[in-house]
């Protein structure tokens, strides 16, 4: 890697003052999901619009939307150099159960080389490493190398359902040769790595109604319907078991794995007991004749995030509950489409509503198709050789199980592939207690991206 | 019916005086439940002592216990008659949601010969006609004629917790042939009833851990046990499809019923589709091979009060929960035995319990076992006598579904049966608002206890 004509420099002398800022903003509880922190969330578009202008970038602004506004940001130096788009959110999701939390969600502190705190590595560190690295060549040369626009949503934790209408309104602005997605991360802390397939989401809520009143479960308990046993059921039915989705119709689409791509997963390095231990489980579990890598990267899943009715405190309560309820998303590969999927959930329910009960499937916002980006991409081939230089050997090919949903709309809205290049790394606990992000990633994120943007430049 | 050597004459004159009594008793909110009412808790149990006091009873007292007080009452009048025990509560349901009250809960108010009050159907009214009727037999004879202790608790309605170390404390002064329960009624306003079973009751919490942290379903949902599925999959075999439960062993000490047994049941009035309004619920449910009143009051169950596991917000999480619980309890018949179900429960929850994941059942506090009273039992005879002097016309036999703890107490510590002797009628909106009880059945009912304790002496 070469000193990078003076940003790497610049970007060395300034760790400290930057990991302050990752803290500053780590501090913003930019929790999309709850209203409660809807303050929380505007301020903290603020604190990135501002830190877009402090860089340099020149058009900077804070885009309403029907729910969270977005941060644009846009830096034209020549007609005849590429445009990328920067994309990134600075929202975070909720950060309960807040017991389990080693030291608060919102007061990052630094133990073993990470920074813990909700948003760390979803993805406040790798939203800076970009902004930083425009900064940074700006400072040494006066601009970017080339076009960059920043769009970084408030909405990605709950599904981005406001993204689309601001493509589809501002295309002209965010018009590019490619997307760069700064949401993200690398196969492992010392295994760069291109990612090629992304899966896609959809999902739900399922209500069961099964009379218009709780009851007393000594008069009633033998005769009348249960809506938690009833919903228990209902869920069972979603797998066979051995792991496999029982929902009719549900792998209709799938494209099985050719030979050659189920060879190019069995060399990725992974080791089964880590993963586990880095789960956090004892067991596999899923569907059968694939892999853990293959199910995870290449097979679509019907997730039960969530349950709850009747009584849920302390002792007993002998009720006969009438309503429960269950939360439901899809993880979707290609070329599932979203929309299906949610009619075979609508009418999977309905097919196993027993007679005499209410079972509803409600469709919620934040489905997004699968998405996948060819290995010849001009972009996938500068980020892989940038990769390179960053780690000093070769990214291997990977896939991931998370959901980019905006992949699929800058295919859609915009025409263009997206490139994915971030830091965060395996393990860091994204959406669950304890996330944590390693500071050597963040240093090294902001020189990566300074040499990504340079690698670009015609 | 006779005219009862003076009591019946001695009642009838004091119908205004005694319905002013119960408006007195109606007033005082002695909801034991809220600590906010503590003190009129306390004034409540002073109360029904003065009362007992002022009936003639000669030993009264309010007996401290670790929560709210009890009152004990004794009048031995001869060795060499019978001792019954009457039991009753003084305290009474909170009476929230307020504003569903057509006349405020603790302002007792008459319509239609009913007199509206929280506590009046349950059991304040009850209570006063057993005092009342004592004070009329001593009034015109002296004393009682058999000897008769009153035991009248304040923690009934939440779950009696200090009455069982209280009755084996006072053993020896609660000594009887057999108890009385004034908590309870018949089976319509026209159709008087005798109860020969009540139901048991044991239960606990099952808690199901697969892993150690939630984790991102984008990705382990593919790869990771998800604890919601696991409790489903795991409740949803608690029954079979048809509803018969199928915990192994469950229904192994349950004797089946005789041809006499149903066609007892199947001749007491029963409107399926009036049951099925009063439920709220469209559709009967439950163990095939028996009718609903035979489920009610025969068979026993297991019910799933409530669940909890993961995601339950607004909107969309896709998290793969580590945890998820769920609450179980069991309504018992003779002979079942709550620890022996409770073992069973226990040992269902790990033959079900998937490899590599957890799934723990933790009883909890508050089992009772079924009662059942035999049809010679003498008490019961004399019962049915008087009812059937009191209404014109023969009672019926039933049970219930529901369970007295207390009498599984009276059973195992004073080594008694309870005969169940009281007014209440259905639809009494008993721990709902605008709760009633009607004139007519107070009125009776005192004469109701002066004519059963007189049919009891020798």
């Amino acid at each position: 890697m070469t000193n990078g004509d003076g940003w790497n420099d610049w970007l060395a002398d300034r760790e400290a003052a930057h990991l302050a800022e990752l803290d500053d903003l780590l501090r913003l509880p930019s929790v999309s999901t709850d209203p409660a922190h809807a303050t929380d969330v505007a301020r903290t578009a603020s604190w990135v619009a501002e830190r877009l202008r402090a860089a340099g970038v020149p058009e900077v602004e804070v885009a309403p939307t029907d729910g969270h506004p977005a941060v644009v940001g846009r830096w034209r130096i020549a007609d005849d150099q590429p445009t990328v788009l920067i994309y990134g959110h600075y929202d975070v999701q909720p950060p309960e159960p807040l017991d389990l939390w080693q030291t608060p969600p919102f007061e990052p502190t630094i133990r073993d080389g990470r920074i813990y705190a909700r948003g760390s590595s979803d993805m406040k560190g790798n939203l800076l490493t970009a902004i930083q690295a425009v900064e940074a060549l700006a400072q040494t040369h006066g601009a970017p190398p080339i076009n960059v626009t920043f769009l970084v949503e408030g909405e990605e934790e709950i599904g981005s359902p406001n993204l689309a209408p601001l493509i589809s309104r501002e295309r002209e602005r965010l018009a590019c040769d490619f997307a760069v997605s700064a949401d993200g991360g690398q196969y492992g802390p010392d295994t760069p790595s291109l990612t090629v397939s992304l899966k896609g989401l959809t999902g739900g809520q399922l209500d069961v109604q099964t009379g218009t009143t709780d009851l007393h479960s000594g008069m009633y308990g033998a005769t009348a319907p249960n809506a938690v046993q009833t919903l228990a059921r209902l869920l069972a039915t979603f797998h066979d078991a051995d792991g496999r989705v029982a929902v009719d119709g549900f792998y209709d689409d799938v494209r099985d794995l050719s030979p050659d791509e189920r060879a190019e997963i069995a060399a990725v390095p992974f080791d089964e007991a880590d993963y586990r231990r880095q789960a956090g489980v004892e067991t596999f579990w899923g569907e059968p004749g694939y892999s853990p890598l293959e199910r995870a990267w290449t097979r679509p899943t019907v997730d039960l995030n969530g349950v709850w009715g009747g009584f849920q405190g302390d002792g007993s309560k002998t009720v006969t509950p009438c309503q429960a309820h269950a939360k439901i998303t899809c993880r979707l590969v290609a070329n599932q489409d979203p929309a299906k999927i949610q009619d075979l959930l609508r009418r999977h329910v309905e097919a196993h509503c027993p007679p005499g009960t209410t079972a509803t499937y409600t469709p919620l916002p934040g489905s997004a198709r699968p998405f996948e980006i060819a290995r010849d991409h001009p972009g996938l081939i500068a980020a892989g050789r940038v990769l390179e230089g960053l780690f000093g050997k070769d990214p291997i090919v990977i896939r991931s199980g998370g959901t980019i949903p905006v992949t699929a709309m800058f295919q859609e809205l915009l025409g263009v592939e997206t490139v994915m290049f971030a830091w965060s790394v395996p393990g860091s606990q994204a959406h669950a207690p304890n996330e944590w992000y390693r500071i050597e990633d963040f240093l090294r994120g902001r020189r990566g991206y300074a040499a990504f943007l340079t690698a670009l430049a015609r």
